[in-house]
């Protein structure tokens, strides 16, 4: 990097200069003034000094001719492309809704970027036409041709040829083209149009590889990155990111040896990832939408697990949203948590922005709602690599005034100024956001430390990589929790299995109280496996036992149905089997609820009353059977925990009333912060729910504390017209 | 913040103008041209386009009378405040070795800052003398003396009145109050030279908040975060940036609210946290060395627990560093685990960074290695608070080279330049930084919601929260884990336990195959509760037991041992125990192997060969055994798999050949990334740790898997005059 060169250079000649000034400085000095003398001999003594040749001076200014001409730093300017011409590549219009409606892809899209600029202040250009001098902020870059021999880097000699033949394509020929093509228009200009998008990008890159800028921004048209080698596609005709990042490598191999390129345009940059696929001087990251690859541009390319090839092994990284509606919170903590600890490791020494802005708040295609200031905060990070060598050039984004804005916000940011404030950062990512940016640096933690670092370094603690044959080496946790639950029920309470006819299930799945044959009053658990609080070794990324706890909510209720003398049925759903890939626990439950019902309930020769108590999912079983049969003769009432778990409402099929004796018999516990409840304070549920009830705390073991009184007592009143213990 | 507030109003009067000259513009063009006419029409036609009152204009700039001279946008300068006044306080010498060796808080600190903003263009002022006008980039701050009720917002009276003396004391009175000081000094003119880093530090914060700069910079000294309301301290006479947020909080009432005090000295700024204490409108962040309180100002309210109290809690942060010699892994590290985060959620309206330089590389009393790139980094990520608005105060730092350069880079981000890179990017922050920063996540995740969803939201998944009373409701999982092998061995191989007489232990401590009392070949197996592997529930926190295995290393072992027909003696050491707070692991196992061996081998009639194989920490009781017990004419080989855990060397209190021995018929396996290792390849290992060998990966089971076949052949080999099935 040549940037500051010059600057270095004359200031150590300076340096020299100042230090003997000083020396005069002070030696005048010491003679006058007296209050000082201690500090000063001092510094005449202190030997340090000597060696530097310089030494302090006084307080009072001595005159000496002002002599810092050459001194001053003046920072550089970002630079900034733009030209009028790349507005000729626009859609052929073929009826009347085109007028009204015009295509996204829209050549106002630039001068609506330019304007905006202008408009702050940040260039001069009264004309908005594009002049040379564009005053002290920014430096206009002229934007020229891209060459056949630099297209030709990323793209095949016949994809060349059919966009150069759209020059003198008839109108027909032009319209049978666009109909043919993924997603892209043509006319007579596309081709001339398309080779400056090209060459800005290239000369945008090179202004600020060069130093003759600081940061620069190419604000062209048409974008590239859906354009593969072999074909345009997504509105995009050539690949200018990808042709500029090549010619750059190709042409300063000695100050650039790593590039990486961010694209946060809403859509996956398939063209651009694969340009660079199998390529370690390029490391490509996008946030984009995929939705299972059904969101453009629709291939299985964008998906996260896409990490490249051969020498390029490790260096693609998709960030795939799996819903739209993402903002803010999502792409910083993408930001946080993924783009920036890889990018540090990377160590580019030129980052590129492909720079769509369709996830802005307010643009149709993209439906997102990312903000300009989260634009400036995202540049604003980035700007910290590559010792701010920084290229941003536009790609997607087709809300008019949503991208001035957006692009105003990262130019201002370019020309060192700080980003606004995040107009809600409290909001919290979307769990769906948090969940596949987890598997993405579970993922790529294979390739990058950093993320070791915060998975702890132990070769393998993920289920993804938890395969066949480490488990039948190995042992599967909830199999160990259920065997120590049966140990604890059988020994002080001597508990027995209940047999079931499902040989997938672990045997001691159904256990009951010796007594329950005979009882009159019986409380059946259902739960899930219980739940497990553990300290992860921050290192290493285990889990260790010994300060590991398992937190069994259903015990409390088994020994207090034990004092009552009650007859108890606990059964335990494993919420997942290892060598099931079908299992439902919900299915399950639902299965063994019933069965328990038809086999053993029915046939209790003294059974009167019954209460059902739900943790977890294995609820849904229990809310199931009561849709299904009719348990009113006997089932008094209810309990559902269901902490965070889906809410399961009850379908009747037997008789109708069944929803409103649900309502009036159960009690559902869910989280402070169910989702159900949203931000409302006092919603009211809807009976099929059961009486849901939204608690103080969050967390099945927390609930089940908060309210087991409540619990109990509502099981007690519901059998009231009976003795409480038999 | 009314700074843009003038730049904003004279844009929007610009846009309508500017909106009118083009829509002329426009008309006249879409007369001339053709080329371009189906865009022009759409873009008349477009209603959106009406909407705004604006359209799109022609490539051929029209010319009109140039009217943008109001338009310009110019970026606030930035803040620098200095007063070669401030030089006046300086210590009294008593001794010659005060000539040679200077107090550390030496007045040169903020001239050599000064000097080196000069000599990089930063400032211009040939004289060095602190002049008005210093150039486009950086505006001068005056410096004046705080008011005696601006300094009483945070002192006492009492010490108020006592700086104030010291200006009429006499030397003898000056040097007996340096003398009774906790390292403070003073001379006559410390009064007058303290009043003004306080008067700079408020008119420094003053000139951001009012939008008159962009930042500021206050070179300034004495420096005030250790200077309580009652006491000077630590070289500090006034509390500085304490006396300036209180000042801005009360004068500013509507724009300021809240104000982050991020404090980098390598000292706790004891007197800052104390002034707000109880304050919830100032975060005061603070790293800085702690060393159990043993590090000055060496108290226990440095401490990572101390986070405030009353309306104040929650609103203070320290970050401790355990040992000394952290540098920019540590730093960038603490920043994007916890300042970064908490700040954002916090939402500053002022950010003051007490930048101390001593924990800059090459300052002697810091004994830190923080670079000015990592300087310049941190400041990047705090300038994208509040809005930019940030003013750096400086403290501590005491290598007059070292403070000029972190204070440079600093300064060139403060007007808007990028930050260098990291000199060493890919250095991992020492596991002791790693840990307290997990520390301090965990402890502030009860006021802050973005460390919860770091550790995800279930109310309490920590061992520091998993108390007596939670532990005797639920259950340990070491316990189930041993319940689930007893279950396997006795089930499988018809095991049984070995009563041992340690109450505290649990039963299932040892285990035996039922053939080892006759058994010629024993082997013994010692080892830690198994891992997990488990996977986090990045939403609630929780462990998934369904998606968890147990990582049973020795069951291949005992396997092996079985189908050979040999003795085993499987022995489960748990890591802790949570009903002992005294327990260790490392002495436990010491003290079961011994009575192993006393109480039981030596009795065993048969017994001709013994072999032990040890996992994890449990081996160094084997190590404890072979050194303690002359056992070699019935111990063949020894087995020890460590993965990461502390070598154990052989201390041979029978007999010194004993380490030869062990050294002949050991092979001791080490993870890869073992610290014994270090950097070096091949490093020679000690004799007394046995024969150490590397492998090629991380993790117990991973080694294991590595090396199993190695291990018994080794064995076997070692029976070999023996032949391998009985």
């Amino acid at each position: 990097m040549v940037k500051h060169l010059p600057l270095t250079l004359n200031h150590r000649w300076k340096t020299k200069e100042s230090a003997t000034v000083l020396l005069q400085t002070n030696k005048q000095f010491t003679q006058s003034d007296t209050t000082q003398k201690r500090n000063m001999t001092a510094v005449k003594e202190e030997p340090e000094l000597k060696k530097q040749k310089i030494t302090d001076v006084s307080e009072r200014p001595v005159i000496v001719p002002p002599r810092d001409a050459e001194l001053s730093y003046t920072p550089l300017k970002t630079g900034l492309c733009y030209d009028v011409r790349m507005r000729y590549h626009a859609k052929i219009f073929t009826s009347y809704f085109e007028y009204i409606d015009p295509h996204p892809e829209d050549p106002r899209r630039i001068y609506r970027i330019y304007k905006i600029l202008a408009e702050n202040g940040l260039i001069k250009d009264p004309t908005l036409s594009g002049i040379e001098d564009i005053g002290d902020l920014m430096l206009k870059i002229p934007v020229r041709d891209a060459t056949e021999e630099e297209i030709l880097e990323v793209h095949s000699k016949e994809h060349y040829d059919f966009i150069e033949k759209t020059s003198t394509m008839n109108r027909e020929e032009l319209l049978k083209a666009t109909e043919k093509g993924d997603s892209v228009y043509f006319n007579n200009d596309s081709f001339a149009s398309a080779k400056l998008p090209v060459g800005g990008s290239i000369e945008a890159c090179k202004a600020v590889v060069e130093g003759r800028v600081k940061n620069s921004l190419a604000v062209v048209r048409p974008p590239g990155h859906h354009a593969e080698p072999q074909a345009a596609g997504g509105f995009c005709l050539f690949s200018n990111v990808a042709i500029a990042a090549k010619n750059i490598l190709k042409n300063y191999p000695e100050s650039v040896r790593r590039i990486m390129i961010l694209d946060w345009d809403i859509h996956h940059g398939n063209g651009t990832q694969k340009a660079f696929y199998d390529d370690d001087r390029v490391l490509y990251i996008s946030l984009h939408r995929f939705e299972l690859g059904k969101y453009y541009p629709g291939t299985i390319n964008g998906q996260y697990d896409q990490t490249g090839e051969g020498k390029g092994e490790g260096f693609n990284c998709n960030i795939t949203w799996p819903v739209g509606g993402v903002g803010d919170a999502e792409y910083i903590w993408a930001f946080e948590q993924v783009v920036m600890p890889m990018a540090r490791e990377f160590q580019p020494d030129l980052v590129i922005i492909s720079s769509g802005f369709d996830a802005a708040d307010g643009d149709s295609i993209g439906q997102c709602h990312v903000t300009p200031s989260c634009y400036g905060h995202m540049t604003h990070m980035l700007k910290s690599l590559a010792k701010g060598n920084l290229c941003v050039v536009l790609e997607g984004g087709y809300n008019l005034d949503a991208i001035a804005r957006s692009a105003l916000s990262v130019a201002k940011i370019l020309i060192g100024e700080p980003p606004d404030e995040l107009p809600d950062p409290l909001r919290d990512p979307k769990p769906e956001a948090i969940e596949i940016i987890d598997k993405v640096i579970r993922l790529q933690s294979k390739y990058w430390k950093c993320f070791k670092r915060r998975y702890g370094n132990a070769g393998c603690n993920f289920k993804d990589e938890i395969n066949e044959s480490l488990i039948s080496k190995n042992f599967p946790l909830q199999q160990a929790i259920r065997e120590q639950q049966l140990n604890t029920l059988s020994q002080d309470f001597k508990f027995a299995t209940l047999p079931l006819l499902k040989p997938e299930l672990p045997k001691d799945t159904v256990l009951c109280s010796p007594n329950v044959y005979q009882s009159k009053t019986v409380i059946i658990c259902a739960h899930d496996t219980p739940e497990i609080w553990a300290k992860r070794d921050v290192i290493q990324g285990t889990i260790d036992p010994s300060s590991s706890i398992i937190v069994d909510s259903t015990l409390d209720f088994i020994k207090w149905a034990n004092e009552k003398k009650y007859g108890v049925i606990d059964i335990n759903i494993p919420q997942n089997l290892f060598e099931q890939e079908n299992y439902s626990a919900i299915v399950t439950s639902q299965e063994v609820l019933t069965y328990i019902w038809d086999n053993y309930l029915k046939y209790f020769p003294n059974v009167e009353k019954v209460a059902f108590i739900g943790i977890g999912d294995a609820y849904s079983g229990i809310v199931h059977l009561l849709g299904h049969r009719d348990t009113r003769s006997v089932v008094k009432s209810v309990i559902n925990f269901i902490a965070q778990k889906q809410l399961r409402a009850l379908v009747p099929l037997v008789d109708e009333s069944l929803s409103d004796w649900y309502f009036k018999n159960s009690l559902v516990f869910s989280d402070k912060s169910h989702t159900y409840w949203g931000d409302k304070e006092n919603k009211k549920p809807r009976k099929k729910y059961g009486r849901l009830l939204r608690c103080e705390t969050d967390g099945i073991n927390n609930i089940v504390e908060e309210r087991f009184e409540e619990a109990t007592d509502f099981i007690l009143d519901s059998f009231e017209e009976w003795s409480d213990s038999e």
